[in-house]
């Protein structure tokens, strides 16, 4: 596989630019020459093999072909609402859920968690969900929301999506914990502390289902992985 | 929950002794004092509640109650092989597999592999098992087994387990890809690079399933992880 960079503006007309750290990266990390190859992807699902047309400071032209569009995927979205870990465990989420699908993250706000999700937070996990993204080839940005307290996310849910809550004491998730004509999961993840009674009853009295990932304590991102493994498209 | 302990010695008439870095933790950093509760287990599924009978140096003595034995669990055990990968990758794939329920993890060694699988890297290995079982609540260790070629580890596979390998091209991993007479599952996992062709013909040789996890390409740690999510029991 080329190296892979990420360009918000598609390129046109043939030709597409590289600027700021993706250049520098091209040029200073790589080496790159003028007429090697690269792939572009611009976050919507779109790449397009591409050559080194010439390098400036900070700046590299590009020559594209026509782009590839990756097919519809099949299966339901999952959106994850997590109450973000800290430091390091959050940036592996974020590359993890990244690697494993899952359409949206939504920073939540809980009575315990640890982690704000503040303008700041949202720009660095969206820099991680780009480098992921170049990582593991996929073309599709994962959306980082805006973060919210849980009980707006419980207002704002439409009739036909679903929810689901991971918390101990919930149903084994299976197969068909999820209907099949929903038109999206969102599945909820607590802080390490876990959910308060007030959130849990919030929870159920919105018709959340709650679900369980087995016996053990699971860390906020060993949960939130688990679920995209399970749920993802 | 209270704090818990690992002691491979068994509590025996109603005392145990805790040495080491086990015995500071509880003295120097929880500061405990005589009477304080705390939970120990001897990583073959059996903990006891105790309480803090003298504390020593570098040594603290305990009074335990009767063990609770955890419930045999269902399912199939999951062996996972895996060409480790390095530095903090390798730790947190031990903590998330553990968490997760992993029976056993058997080190891969394989063509394009990065990380030996010394027997410094196995007790480096077990020490993260133990603390991912303190902190999840697990009372059965996952077992760090010896590191094998897969080579070798095709040849000594048994009849009744079934044996898959995650690569791209493979068929998606259904509830049907194991069969429910199966004795075990063990789920291969290749470094960064790869499997070879030779090592993808060898177990193809050896009647090992070839599955995919999706569309995109998995770091190594992410691969393990999903399969203990969706196979673990």
């Amino acid at each position: 596989m080329s190296e892979r960079f990420f360009t918000p503006v598609p390129p046109a007309a043939g030709s597409a630019t590289l600027e700021g750290d993706e250049a520098r990266h091209l040029t200073r990390v790589l080496r790159a020459k003028v007429g090697d190859p690269v792939v572009l992807f611009d976050g919507t699902g779109r790449e397009w093999p591409a050559r080194v047309a010439s390098i400036g400071r900070d700046r590299v032209a590009l020559d594209t072909a026509e782009p590839t569009i990756d097919p519809q995927p099949g299966g339901i979205p999952l959106t994850l609402a997590v109450a973000l870990p800290k430091g390091e465990r959050q940036k592996w989420m974020v590359e993890k859920l990244t690697e494993l699908g899952t359409a949206r993250l939504v920073p939540l706000e809980t009575t315990r968690g640890v982690a704000e999700a503040t303008a700041s937070a949202q720009a660095r996990l969206e820099r991680g969900v780009i480098e992921a993204c170049k990582q593991c080839g996929r073309n599709t940005l994962m959306e980082i929301a805006a973060g919210r307290p849980l009980d707006r996310l419980l207002d704002e849910v439409p009739a036909d999506v679903c929810v689901v809550i991971a918390h101990p004491g919930g149903r084994p998730l299976t197969a068909d914990t999820v209907p099949a004509s929903a038109r999206e999961v969102i599945a909820l993840v607590g802080p390490e502390g876990g959910f308060t009674d007030q959130e849990l009853a919030a929870a159920e009295h919105a018709g959340v289902i709650r679900i369980s990932l087995g016996p053990h304590i699971l860390r906020v991102e060993t949960a939130a992985i688990a679920l995209a493994a399970r749920l993802a498209r």
